[in-house]
């Protein structure tokens, strides 16, 4: 079977999973206490540009991989469902993140973040794997570098958050750190480094 | 009419019924309570995923009936709404279910539950006999050993769930079990028994 | 230009329109209050059904209106901008009937519900004749019994509404029995009446 | 890479972006006192519509400068990412100023709906011209008049949302007069004094 609605219910999840935490961006104050009140929640601000960002990220992998793929069975579906389910769960760990930067839950955060994109990580890994390996889903005319530089990037994902998830354990500030640079690596290595595409 | 636009309304609302159970998805808690209060609200998550899963499984079903359909008149598309109705309900028993699992109002939500799974199951038969039924919208090239196949699975799917229902008046927990191993089958029967696509 | 990203964007529109109201359906309620809870906040759940079932009703008649209409210009653009924001706001309206069945609030709530369908009768009857009259972006091969079909019976759709209205200023309870009798006709002419499509 | 799930992504963002909006229109009143709070909330009802249109006026710039593109890199896929998060996020400034029309806040209000239209327009701004320089990812056939005329188009629009948002400093009720007046020509520049397309 063909892709397309693959295509329009992961697209689907994306844009909802991406827009749903501006639910979260409130602001009540009365009068003049609203630029106080805008200034203190700047967290919620923060937690929705990452959100953003970070499922634009996978959106754009998700849609690289999908470009060498043609084809898919029940089974793909499936790994799909399950990594979107992933995906569409992530803001909700960010924004426990930028609620807790600075008091004693940033520890609990940091975990349910890590753990969060750990899973993510292995299902994207899973999604990919299913159908390069053999090539079982991929085009018959879509280049055999391109397929294996995504299986090289896809490779290191899921350790180094695991990784950057034990570091919460002994300091949870490291690991916010490293996520923020795993992040950073990420927007670059799509949007700076690569060539073409 | 072609079956374009009753896909992107139908994986619209798919997409959106699976996700927006994220909104339900809360940790409210200050600094050094917030672990507690994570673990403590596991059936969260638990309704979270299993709601993905489930409409992820019916999405899959209804992508694989519209792949042997290719045309659609207005009833057909009047059921199609019902069935989303239906489809879109779900999350809600779903999270009584897990939200009540150890309390006296298991009954009630099993009832809910169950009831929502058995009218998803008698719109599913609607869309696909009205559908199948001389093979009214049928493609021509659609291979006739499917459309018997997918009729055999279908007739079950109503009477069992009317029937788990019904044990949830004699034992809650007896039908919460019976619930598990319905959508465990249909996992199971859709991505691992099954060969091809 | 062609009409496509309207459709997308307007099945967007329509499947978060009809979904969205599932984020009302609650029912708090400790243990065994349970399934008085459920019992007791049934209004919710035929708001939900019959909001579904309205916007529903106007996906499918947006659907046959684009199956005639092949291009689009900015001011149509506009136009069925201004219609999906009617849509999307049908579920509050409804919502507000529902929860006043049987209070003072009845005549408030008609009036509002009344207000949304004229503005969104007004809306479809802009949106059909901008493209209908002098067939402006008709499809050169649509048959012009179908335009007028259509041209047809988009006419006294406003009228109706806005008559249903004011009744609603003598008698609410009246009113809301001409609204399900408009919304009863419109399914039944839609789908048992009409032939073919 | 064809620009196909760039715009199903985006259509889908700017459907929820434009419909979540609706959440946030409310009326809890008992029984006759809900005419007078239906009256009352009249700031979510035009938060809701200026929002609803102001999405709609970008959904029809982006798709008219997507008309005239034919493919994506990367690099313009989550310039596409930013675009979509300023947008998604104008629903929440601008109820912000429908709240604080007539008390103390409207000077923060302002300042945070200034700030958010002025982003909005600096990633439209790179948007186009990432794509529209050298015609890096424009269509072979684009007629090169329209590609002039949305550049020159898209020129003024950052400076003058940030200089409407510098007059909220001195005055934020000339400010929002001035953010209804750029609101207002765009929608009479996009669909009354623009012929053709």
């Amino acid at each position: 079977m063909p892709t397309t609605r693959l295509e329009t219910f992961a697209d689907g999840v994306f844009a909802i999973a991406a827009t749903l935490l501006i639910i979260d961006v409130t602001a009540d104050a009365h009068g003049g206490a609203l630029g106080g009140a805008l200034a203190h929640s700047w967290p919620q601000y923060a937690a929705y540009a990452v959100s953003f960002v970070t499922i634009g990220i996978m959106w754009v992998n998700h849609h690289t991989c999908l470009e060498l793929i043609d084809r898919a069975d029940r089974r793909f579906l499936f790994i799909n469902v399950a990594l979107l389910a992933c995906i569409a769960f992530v803001p909700f760990p960010t924004r426990l993140v930028a609620e807790h930067l600075r008091d004693g839950g940033l520890r609990a955060a940091a975990l349910a973040y890590g753990l969060t994109m750990t899973a993510t990580a292995i299902c994207f890994f899973a999604f990919w794997f299913y159908a390069a390996i053999g090539r079982r889903l991929i085009a018959a005319d879509a280049d055999e570098r391109m397929v294996r530089g995504i299986s090289r990037s896809y490779l290191p994902g899921a350790p180094i958050y695991a990784g950057a998830t034990l570091v919460a354990l002994a300091s949870p500030t490291a690991s916010v750190i490293l996520f923020a640079a795993i992040a950073l690596f990420y927007v670059l290595e799509s949007s700076v480094f690569v060539r073409g595409a």
